[in-house]
């Protein structure tokens, strides 16, 4: 908890509102109650502001008057405000030894040098192996395998069901930065967490970062194989299968149903409809909203040959407006 | 072990033959033996099922009559059949604690927090560093070093002189599962190890993924960089080198002293032959019999210019087809 | 530390010098001592020698003459002799449980199953929580936040206020070999370390390389997502931001304030400018001399445009020769 007046010295803001009030975390515009503070970075989201019920609003100035609640008014970057007031709100996680005693860990099988940390709810019938750390407040429904040296952080809840192969984390701080004016870059403290459903797999090394404000989540019936990054606030739709090496970038919906393949990357802030399949190695980097079969690759090629096409190709849209331009010359 | 007659109840099939029984394991239609379970998904694999010496076949009505053992017949989707049965066949690990009393650790220098599993033999002059699980009836050879956090799962083996590198995986599940007709997945339990043999080295947070009736082969000599995923029933080379993030699909069969630049996907069920280079990135969709220098990337070129090519590749098809009506055009 | 008699029986080398000269370990030709040794593979660094304050280089024949200082002299390839002699000038990391009597680690809240080597320094208020592994001699500045499940291994180096991810593994070895006349390859010793600055992330699962001989760099106000794989050798410019399951191969040198997409692969011994920003997925394959923003990669289709497009694609040179004739035949 933090009041107002507190906030708006760490952030070097200009508050207008009470600064008695206690604020107790964060949440986007649209979520945010009135214990809790929001931002926006951009007059795209004046309509989220005009109803938010936030406690507190940081933004700029041109703004203000489109604030419904307390502000904080900053001169900089809102984002960056943000990423220096987000650690305020991090729930930090005890380092207490083995299974902490507030921990409910019904009959599972723990093996040995697992840490299992404060208030952690472990359902009926688990398999907890060697080396595996739970940290405070993670809740674990029934019948999960969780592999050895598995790591799931902080607050993330699992469904029913559940296997976790080795070297897996969920949890991990998203990958989200702030940038000065003098280029430096300041880390945003992840308030969200990882919400995986029932009966999800998930392969041998991959991450699954937590959300910045809401939770990233992973749908029941979902199969992630190995070394995946998931990042923060995706969501992926029931019953989507993702192949190896794959990375999904931050934001992004998949649908229900999908196929992944191998080694896609996915960008950001992306929605992907249901039964979509992209095949191994392909590139999304754009909407797709029409069920089917999709593929971005380059053919292989013996590397000689692939010298010489690489030479056209990246000219191209050159090439042709000179055929183009040799027809028109001909036709004359 | 289980009889026909419970595996029959498993799966909701029709037993044909002898319900007493008893089945131990399940291996591939041309290697399964009188105490194994095999299964046939299409008819194009018909030669194998003719002369299978399996125990028993699952199967779909239309191949009964050319299976030469018992059979247990599924109006379902046969693979199905066999990833609900897969799991009455998986051996498990033990969870007990340090190092397994069955163990043979010979002169091992062991670090702290290591447990190691029931029937596990070390050969001489190794190391095994803090905090590596290595699970039941796993074996490895004289002079091995395996880094902190490493984890080797249950019944892989490993030659002599194998360096392991933190965070590697050895014998995770491999990514196999059936689809139901509601969409969702049902987990295939993998049956099969990882061997890996003499003179090999594993990088950090590397994945070999067990296979799923046979094993996961990395043959001697062969040198693997970091974050690489090596899917189920793969076969590397003697010799081959392969470099970070590449990523090898199911049962492809890699040859000998291949080179596999960084961030290489291959498909799964491909060969390729020996001496074969693959440059960084590329991709391998298809098989390759020549040995010789392999491509296939887009080039980088300023994002504006890219742009302008991208508008172009998408539909190259269909300009290349319009030059070639607009040059016929002009002829006539 | 070896003499130079008993280096010259390692690799079979003809001594050119005084074999009663001790070595204490290795640099490249421009950075080495009198008490370290180091290698000419081509006549290509003929400069480097010339000027050499090495106590003794492995060579070839051909370059003894130019050679200062004392001469191992091979029949055999140069890195492989280098290869082989390597690993008598690695420094172990010993094995001793929790933190050893000599690791200073001030106020630093230490987790279970932690282990932390000999001479092992620790700033103020660093958190090192669960099963983390810090090898002999390491030094982490203030406020480092080490995640469960990081391995920092032998000599690495660490600034003030780094965070450090789950699963991340900080000096693996690189991975360099040498490959001898039968094709088997030599692991090489990598004898330097990783260096990381201040103010510093680095993501779950990500793995730095040592350097071979010198050190890999991770310098002031970078931020390095998860999955993500740096070779040895590499250098990362101050507060650059990397996005993950990005790849950087051996040597390459980044500038400052770049930002790199995800599942970039950045190719070896490049230099890439300040201020360049990759988009996702990219391949860089050359020098990248002007600040600005590039592309490379194949857009998303339809799978049925892609399979029209990628015939033409491979024969993209072919074509265009054969527009260009057809033209200049109905020119004439």
């Amino acid at each position: 908890m933090h009041t107002l007046g507190e906030l708006a010295k760490i952030i070097d803001a200009k508050l207008v509102g009470d600064e008695s009030i206690n604020i107790a975390g964060a949440a986007s515009l649209g979520l945010a109650s009135s214990d809790q503070l929001s931002y926006i970075v951009s007059v795209k989201h004046k309509q989220n502001l005009l109803t938010s019920k936030a406690g507190v609003v940081i933004l700029n100035e041109d703004l203000l008057n489109d604030c419904p609640t307390n502000a904080l008014v900053v001169n900089d970057d809102v984002y960056l405000a943000f990423a220096k007031i987000s650690h305020y709100f991090k729930k930090q996680t005890t380092l207490s030894d083995g299974v902490h005693s507030s921990a409910i860990v019904n009959n599972a099988k723990i093996g040995s040098n697992c840490n299992i940390g404060q208030n952690v709810i472990i359902g009926s019938n688990c398999t907890v192996s060697h080396n595996v750390i739970i940290e405070d407040d993670v809740v674990i429904g029934d019948n999960a395998y969780l592999h050895p040296n598995v790591t799931i952080l902080q607050g993330c809840s699992i469904g029913d069901n559940v296997v976790i192969s080795s070297g897996a984390v969920i949890g991990s701080e998203g990958f989200g930065n702030a940038r000065d004016k003098q280029g430096c870059w300041h880390t945003i403290a992840h308030l969200g967490n990882v919400v995986i459903g029932d009966n999800v797999t998930v392969g041998a090394n991959t991450t699954i970062d937590r959300g910045t404000l809401e939770d990233t989540q992973v749908h029941n019936g979902v199969r992630l194989d190995n070394l995946i990054h998931i990042a923060h606030n995706v969501t992926i739709g029931q019953d989507t299968a993702i192949a190896a090496n794959t990375g999904i970038a931050g934001s992004t919906v998949l649908g229900k149903r999908c196929m992944i393949g191998g080694m896609v990357g996915i960008v950001g802030h992306l929605n992907i409809c249901d039964d979509v399949i992209v095949n191994a190695k392909s590139t999304v980097d754009k909407d797709i909203k029409t069920p089917g079969m999709y593929t971005g690759i380059m053919p292989l090629m013996p590397h000689k040959q692939w010298q010489n096409v690489g030479l056209w190709l990246v000219k191209l849209d050159k090439i042709i407006k000179y055929l183009n331009i040799k027809l028109k010359n001909l036709k004359d």
